[in-house]
């Protein structure tokens, strides 16, 4: 049977574009013992992967090499198994890359209990759950009545780190790009506050909206929300450092603040990436689900289609054009 | 009895200039029950005093009020007791300010071993040997066989940081601003590798001197030297923020660096003040005690004459023109 799959075959300069993918028709072939063949029906797209194709920086994960098929995480049915732990018509999730169908041994795949939206699945308990609940929960540790803020907030995994906050009893400010995205933060996903940091001023909104300045940051893009949000931080604040967005599409990042408030304010100020803890996704994928069974984690998917749709819709992570967690059905 | 002291009667500007104090005389009093006299012998002079005569900022003590006996650390001798707690002849140390005499309670005063030299107990006991303690041990957790690089690693508190990290086996680099202090520290203290940030290629010679990366940074300085360390840091590496001396002195406090690199090597940058810790003082005095006494803590005192000695003395802490532990013998 013939399916498509879409390789990296050129590093980006600054920006992702069409050149740098080439579309690839490809055939599958019989299985061999323990291995299972999948038809991906859902494919995440994550800020991270630009880092993925850019040359070796000495980052978490080494880059996707030229040629081969680029990497993302996505949700699959087992269409034909070979091997016992995966049963044919089971769902499974994991590191599939950009490509219709695969043939793998299973390692790395989850399964992906039943009863639960296929939507949801990359929405809450894939990857941005997971490094939403990271970044809050074991990096951050708040403590209910604390004040978080959280920046591009209506990003996928802003939008479950904010929610989480809530349900553990923290003030929530978010920031994000538009009036629409503010509204469905304050409106559908119970934020106490969200500002478009694009029209406001946001240190004065920002200061209004944690008058009794924050304890928690949790940091997805730099910038000027970065500094504003800074200066704010109380004694003992602690900043988890998830995404840098307003970075990934500059030749020159911009400076970071001073130091002598991290001295102040005794800051704690910590990066994190999920390669990290692979180890404990199990046990965080319970408490996220549990967190959503109860009814406190809604999302958004904002769904593209076909493959081929993946290399120009990547884009729309790095403009604020998505709206909720961005995906490819297949 | 009269007995000179120095208050506080203006706020400095940028720099510390002699009109911001005045020299006055007080004269002893009879003791109630409860009180001691004591007569300061070493006074010491940090870098932290600056940051209490400035405005207040909401740091983490409260600035010197105008009008009142600028604050430091020192070591006296008990003159006159109606405290059983204290003994007439016994050595403490606390907080004692810049004054000949003083009348207090004891309350924060610490009774000091018998047979530690004097120059010892502020170079090596006090605040600078907790301080070191605190960042290396508490904060950065160092694992034998890590790199360290100290940046002021000839001042009071880098000296101390630098040799506790010898002593914990770990690979020892340091910053300081003269070739004579770099041959201190390697030729008396034992460091690795000493580096003058003032004439060197900072990230050459840095590089050279951690081949296998930097793991911990204990940041004295901030300025060139954290941004060398800055990119050199391994993964998972942690950075314990003690002193930003490089911008006490300027109106604009230089940008930080991106932190990008934060993410890219999930580094911890940890700021930390000793009056949260005053809790732990006797615990680490007893850890500190132990190097001391093994022969790991090897001092310099750089030694004032005279209370009045002060006023001009402290800028050598704020121009590198001291050598050792900056102290006023009285």
């Amino acid at each position: 049977m013939q399916y498509k799959a879409v390789k990296l075959v050129k590093r980006p300069e600054l920006n992702i574009t069409p050149d740098l993918f080439e579309v690839v028709t490809l055939d599958t072939r019989p299985l061999q013992d323990g291995e299972i063949l999948i038809k991906q029906t859902h494919m995440s797209l994550d800020p991270a992967m630009k880092g993925w194709m850019m040359p070796d920086k000495g980052s978490y994960i080494p880059p996707v090499e030229l040629g081969a098929i680029m990497r993302s995480s996505g949700l699959a049915e087992v269409v034909e198994s070979r091997n016992p732990k995966f049963e044919t018509g089971s769902r499974v999730m994991g590191m599939i890359g950009w490509t219709e169908y695969a043939i793998t041994d299973g390692a790395g795949l989850q399964v992906v209990p039943a009863g639960i939206p296929a939507d949801a699945v990359l929405s809450v308990l894939a990857l941005p759950g997971l490094t939403a609940y990271q970044g809050l929960i074991n990096v951050a540790r708040p403590k209910a009545g604390e004040t978080l803020v959280v920046s591009g907030a209506a990003g996928s995994v802003g939008s479950m780190a904010g929610q989480m906050g809530k349900a553990e009893g923290l003030r929530v400010i978010g920031t994000a790009g538009s009036d629409e995205k503010c509204r469905w933060l304050e409106d559908e996903l119970g934020f106490d506050k969200a500002i478009n940091y694009k029209t406001a001023d946001l240190r004065a909104e920002l200061a209004a909206a944690a008058p009794d300045g924050v304890d928690i940051y949790f940091e997805n893009t730099g910038g000027p929300v970065q500094h504003a949000v800074y200066e704010l931080m109380n004694a003992h604040g602690r900043i988890a450092v998830c995404g840098m967005i307003a970075d990934y599409n500059t030749a020159n990042p911009a400076p970071g603040p001073n130091w002598m408030n991290i001295i102040r304010k005794r800051l704690t100020i910590q990066g994190f990436t999920m390669p990290d803890h692979v180890a404990q996704f199990p046990e965080i994928v319970q408490k996220i689900a549990a967190y959503f069974m109860a009814g406190k984690l809604k999302y958004r998917a904002h769904k593209l289609q076909g493959l081929e749709s993946a290399i120009e819709g990547i884009n729309l992570l790095f403009t604020g054009g998505n709206e909720g967690k961005l995906m490819v059905e297949l």
